[in-house]
C-alpha cells in the first residue's frame, strides 16, 4: 500500500503539470473564462481518471504521452461535471476540495460557461492526440458516449430524480454505473486505445473498470456516511428497510445504519475482489492496477 | 429570392427529419433528459448552420449524407447554446421560437444537463461520420475549436461582460465573430471536409463564412431593434455616440436610433457584398451560397 500511494502521488503530479500546461490557452479571448476553468480544474484532487489511463497504458506498453493527454481531457470532463453539479439549480454546494465552489467565486453564468468550455476543450485535445487516426476516433467516440446522455449526464439526471423517491438496489446501481462508472470506463479505454491490445485484454480491462466504478461509488458513499450519518439511508439505497425499523427512533436508526454500513463495506470488498480477479491474464504486470483497487477500497478521503 | 427560399425550406425539412432520427436515442437511460433535449432541438428554426454545410458539400460535390450528419451535430451545439443562454443566470429568457424556454418547462437542472448532453452527443455523432478518418478528425477539431473558449463560449462570456460596459465597434465585432461567426465557420468547414477541395477553395469558403457570420449578427441585431427600439444602443454598439446626443431626450434618441440603424444596414449590405465576392472562383456553381447571402440580408425574422 505504501508503494502504490507513492506511485499515485507521482502520477497525480504529472497530471497536474500537464493540466497546467494545457491551460496555457492558445487564442484565449476571455481571460475571466480561463480563470474560472482553471479554478476548479487545477484545485487538486486524486486525479483517479487520468491515473487509470496511465496505469493502463503502462501495462500495455503503449503511447504514454498520448494517454497522459487523453486522461487529462477526461479530467476536464470530470471537472466540468463538478462545476455544473455544484450549481444552485443542481446540488447547490458551497464547498469543493476545501474551496468555495466555482459559481460562488465567478457567478453562475461564468460557472456554467466554464463547464461548457472545459467539456468542449476536452474534445479539442482528444482530436490532437498523436496516435493512429482510427484509435483516436475510438477514444473520441467512447469519451462522448460515456460522458453523455447514456453515461455521466444521464446518470446525473437519474441521481437528481432519485432525490424524491426510493430506489431499489438495482436502480441505485444503474445510477452509479452511469454517473461515476462510465467515465472510469472511458479512462481505462483511453489508455487502451493509446496501446496495442488483444480482445481478451480489452475485455479484462473493461470488466476491471466496471467493478472499480461501482467500488469507487460505494466507498464514496461510505465516506459520506461517516461524515453525515443522516444521509445513510439514501447512501446505501435501503430507505425501505430503514422505514420499517420498529426500534425507538434514534436507536433504530443507529442499528439500521450499522447494518447498512456493514452491508456496503462487504459489497465494496466483493467488488474490489472481482476487479482484481479480472486482471489475472496480465499476471504480475498488472500489480499497480491491482494495488489501485486496494487503495480505492481503503482510502480515507 | 423565391427559388432560394424554396431550396432553404427543403433543406431545413431534410435537417429536421435527420435530427428527429438522430434523437431516437440508443441506450437511453433517462427519458426526461431526452425529452428536454428534443424540446429545444426539434422546435423549428431556420437551420442555417446545417444548411450551410449542405450547400457547401453540394458545391464541392462531396459526401452529402456525411455533411447532413455533421451539420446536424452543429445544430445540436447551436441548440445547447440557446438552452444555456436562456437560463436565469444568463439572459433569463422566457420565450424561444414562440415556446416557453427549456428551463421553464423542465426546470433549470434538467435544462443545464440537456445542454450538456446535446453538446456531448454532437461529438459522438461526428465520431461516426462515414468519411476518411483524417477528415473526420479535422471536423471534430474545428467544431471543438469554434464552439469552445476561443469561439462560441468565449463570445458568450464577452457578451455577458459587455452588458455593463461600452464596447468599441472593434470589440463588438470580436464578440460577434466569436459568438455567432465561429459556429457558422465550423458549418462551412464541415461541408468542406466532407468533400475534396483545393486550398484556394478552402480560403474562399472560409472568407465567405467570416463575412456571413458578421452579416448574420448585424441583421439579428437590426431585427431585434425593430422589435424593441430601447435596446438599440446596445444592439449596434454605439452607446458612446448616443450618450453624446444633445437633442431633447426622445427626439435625440430617435434621431440617433435612425442614424445607427442606417449605419448598420449599410454595414450589412457591405458584408453581404464581400461574402458573395469571395465566391468568385466558383462561378455559377456557387449560386445557392450567393442567394443565401441575400436571403440572410433580407430576412424578416
Amino acid at each position: 500500500m505504501h508503494a502504490i500511494k507513492e506511485i499515485l502521488n507521482l502520477k497525480a503530479k504529472e497530471v497536474e503539470a500537464t493540466l497546467e500546461e494545457l491551460m496555457n490557452l492558445r487564442e484565449e479571448i476571455a481571460p475571466r473564462l480561463t480563470e474560472a476553468m482553471k479554478y476548479t480544474l487545477l484545485s487538486g484532487g486524486k486525479r483517479i481518471r487520468p491515473v487509470l489511463s496511465l496505469l493502463t497504458v503502462e501495462l500495455l506498453e503503449g503511447n504514454y504521452q498520448a494517454a497522459l493527454k487523453a486522461g487529462s481531457a477526461l479530467e476536464m470532463i470530470h471537472s466540468y461535471s463538478l462545476i455544473h453539479d455544484d450549481l444552485p439549480a443542481m446540488d447547490d454546494d458551497q464547498l469543493r476540495r476545501g474551496k468555495k465552489t466555482n459559481h460562488l467565486v465567478f457567478g453562475e453564468a461564468t460557472a456554467i460557461l466554464a463547464g461548457d468550455a472545459l467539456l468542449t476543450y476536452a474534445f479539442e485535445l482528444l482530436s490532437e492526440l498523436k496516435i493512429e487516426p482510427e484509435a483516436k476516433i475510438r477514444i473520441i467516440a467512447n469519451t462522448a458516449k460515456f460522458s453523455g446522455y447514456q453515461g455521466m449526464v444521464g446518470g446525473q439526471i437519474l441521481d437528481l430524480e432519485a432525490e424524491n423517491k426510493k430506489l431499489s438496489l438495482e436502480e441505485m446501481q444503474q445510477v452509479h454505473r452511469a454517473k461515476t462508472g462510465a467515465l472510469i470506463k472511458a479512462s481505462v479505454l483511453s489508455g487502451l486505445y493509446c496501446s496495442k491490445f488483444t480482445e481478451p485484454e480489452k475485455k479484462a480491462l473493461l470488466n476491471y473498470a466496471e467493478n472499480i466504478g461501482v467500488l469507487f461509488q460505494i466507498v464514496d458513499d461510505l465516506l459520506d456516511l461517516t461524515g453525515e450519518t443522516e444521509k445513510m439511508g439514501k447512501v446505501v439505497g435501503r430507505d425501505q428497510e430503514l422505514n420499517k425499523a420498529t426500534y425507538p427512533k434514534l436507536m433504530g436508526t443507529k442499528a439500521a445504519q450499522k447494518a447498512a454500513r456493514e452491508y456496503a463495506q462487504k459489497a465494496a470488498r466483493e467488488y474490489a475482489q472481482k476487479a482484481k480477479a479480472e486482471l489475472k491474464i496480465f499476471g504480475d504486470e498488472a500489480q499497480n492496477l491491482k494495488d489501485l483497487v486496494d487503495y480505492i477500497l481503503n482510502r480515507e478521503h
